[in-house]
């Protein structure tokens, strides 16, 4: 066949939920020469990733590497290395990404138990107690900052929770990491994972994740191997950390690593550090809270209450008799700007506007809220200026 | 902390097992801009790549795709989807990719029955009629180029084993695709894999798949799910088909595509088809039918018989009295020259040099050839000249 023409791909503001702006010096280091994954200066590029991950993940876990596949299967290697069949398993769920964790600690073999809270709403950790009805539970699974709502959940008390149950505590931190504070090691957490599409900047593709030293004696002590081979810890350790036999020397292939995603990845990480954790996170406090002022100021309704809302990612009402994908299609074609539709109970109802990582500036928040305004008003629905909100707020 | 100084590997010749050397375009490609996974821009490259690798894998199967993982997701993805627990499955034994094929097996509950041959030997199909012993098999597995051994395995005859005992056919294409022909339709085969590192010549991180309508079938009269949600194909179709609800339109979010590598791959076929797909083999077979008489020439021993050979992969042993591993450290130090060692029973025995893809050139061949013999007159063993047969082959 006739190969098709070169890809010339738009040049977008990326707004939405995920894949977020990609820093041009992280595309850069993704078109660096490839070399291969036992290659003495790889392993170099390996151990700098890997502690640059424990500083974001606020975390001294060994075990803190990039998963070869997309946030998703960070999902999954977390939980099919945690979990045997018969495991009870206690899941949070206030959003889609709650409800993969179940779907996916399912197919695991675990039996899972929901926790429910309201679509927009954080969980409650007594919750989890009264679920667990004092029964022996594996794991307690959390998502930290749920993509389909904008909610940001706090994690003190989780681990106390988990004690209380025998458990190890299992985060979802896709769209919190390099956004807002993780910190691990402070919230007793015994397994995280992420993306790198998300407040890293980095092109989607890697699941960063990171295991305590109690989980990882978990895995030690499993009666079977975990479900996936691709994704067993155990296996994957021995690459990433050197074998046992040889004291952490010698690294012992299990698949070829996706050498460029990691490239990319170690940019995007020195980004992060360059700017610092504090201020970056300080950066999205700002802006976003800028954002929703704007938002607020056109009489757009913010579903979630402000105390659990998620700097990087806003949910926002359709406003009544405004065709949402309509919106959508218009940001897209008259600013090359991409925001995303709701997700399960919003569906149709809301929009999610993320402010993400390299995509969180002042810059962007503003393009979003005028364009918003001109799409609303094509629609024939006139809002108020956002713009001196949006203004008094960032400066204060 | 502060950051690490910026990344800056390499310049290598990759002739080891993969990955292998990787065109300037495919890398410039990797650096496009990213743009989201529904974006209709990104909805044109899906269907462009699907296209592109239906023509090299040689089938006009709808769901043939990128898996988002690297090779080794893609074997997990084929055995996940067409295995059920209790499942009986034939796998071909001759290499170390033979065995990972039974554990990703028997971790999805397959019941394996191992069809072995001798490493570096290729497999007999009446030897699967035989272990299939008159029962039902769902699945009859095996590898068409072993990466671990330099095998090139006939596809021929397969088919009609599988037919014979009721069974899908899945073969392993990581080392063949791109490399040589794989002609799926022609050989009947029900499920294939591949990896984007090996002779496509894009960065490791994806798993092009391929899956017939017969597998497709079975997937939808499966009892239970796959054990994997992140490789589940039924979910998956609903992103790359479109959903059956739409009649194909309208794309399901599953997981965020990785959409930069998806850019590589899909530069990278574009190169594959420019060359056409004859003139591609053509090529391998005859660099690497000249390498092989160069290396002959030095009195190098090919433990693979030269019917069974691969083109792109040849397995080299190691002469008495030779340090295998400061052989490559020698070519690596002085030639910037990556060669890969022996696995399994020719671990510390042999050498697995590749040709694939960009890197089959007449002069990597020639330096490897050189670099070889420079490497063992340090080792205090002087080899002939390898280049008047070298040369004279490339001839003929």
């Amino acid at each position: 066949m006739k190969p098709p023409a070169p890809l010339s791909p738009p040049h977008r503001v990326l707004m939405g939920p995920g894949p977020s702006d990609v820093d041009p010096r992280v595309l850069a280091a993704l078109a660096q020469p490839t070399i291969g994954h036992l290659d003495p200066a790889f392993i170099v590029v390996m151990e700098q990733v890997r502690s640059m991950l424990q500083a974001v993940f606020g975390t001294a876990n060994q075990l803190t590497i990039p998963m070869s596949g997309t946030g998703s299967a960070g999902m999954e290697a977390a939980m099919v290395n945690l979990v045997e069949p018969g495991d009870r398993v206690l899941v949070g769920v206030n959003g889609v990404f709650g409800g993969r964790l179940c779907a996916v600690a399912e197919r695991a073999g675990g039996e899972v138990v929901q926790v429910q809270a309201d679509w927009g709403r954080a969980l409650d950790p007594d919750a989890f107690r009264v679920a667990a009805a004092g029964r022996a539970v594996k794991v307690v699974a959390l998502v930290h900052a749920e993509t389909s709502t904008g909610v940001l959940q706090d994690l003190r008390g989780f681990r106390e929770v988990a004690d209380d149950v025998g458990a190890l505590l299992l985060v979802d931190a896709v769209t919190s990491l390099g956004g807002c504070a993780v910190d691990l090691d402070a919230h007793g957490v015994d397994a995280a994972y992420s993306g790198t599409q998300k407040c890293l900047s980095c092109p989607p593709g890697l699941a960063p994740l990171s295991v305590s030293a109690r989980a990882v004696q978990a895995l030690s002590t499993r009666r079977r191997p975990a479900v996936s081979w691709y994704l067993d810890l155990a296996l994957i350790a021995r690459y990433w950390l050197g074998t046992e036999e040889s004291g952490g020397t010698a690294r012992a292939y299990h698949h070829t690593a996706p050498i460029n995603m990691i490239y990319g990845l170690h940019e995007a990480l020195r980004l992060v550090l360059e700017e610092g954790l504090e201020a970056r996170f300080a950066r999205h406090r700002r802006i976003s809270s800028a954002f929703a002022a704007g938002l607020q100021a056109m009489d757009l309704v913010l579903p979630v209450p402000a105390a659990e809302r998620l700097p990087q990612l806003t949910l926002v009402a359709v406003p009544q008799g405004i065709d949402e994908a309509r919106v959508r299609a218009d940001l897209l074609a008259e600013h090359s700007l991409e925001i995303g539709g709701g997700l399960g109970a919003f569906a149709g109802r809301a929009w999610r506007i993320g402010l993400m990582g390299a995509g969180c500036t002042e810059g962007n928040a503003r393009l979003c809220l005028s364009a918003l305004r001109g799409a609303h008003a094509r629609q024939g629905l006139a809002l108020p200026d956002p713009l001196p909100a949006f203004v008094a707020a960032l400066g204060g």
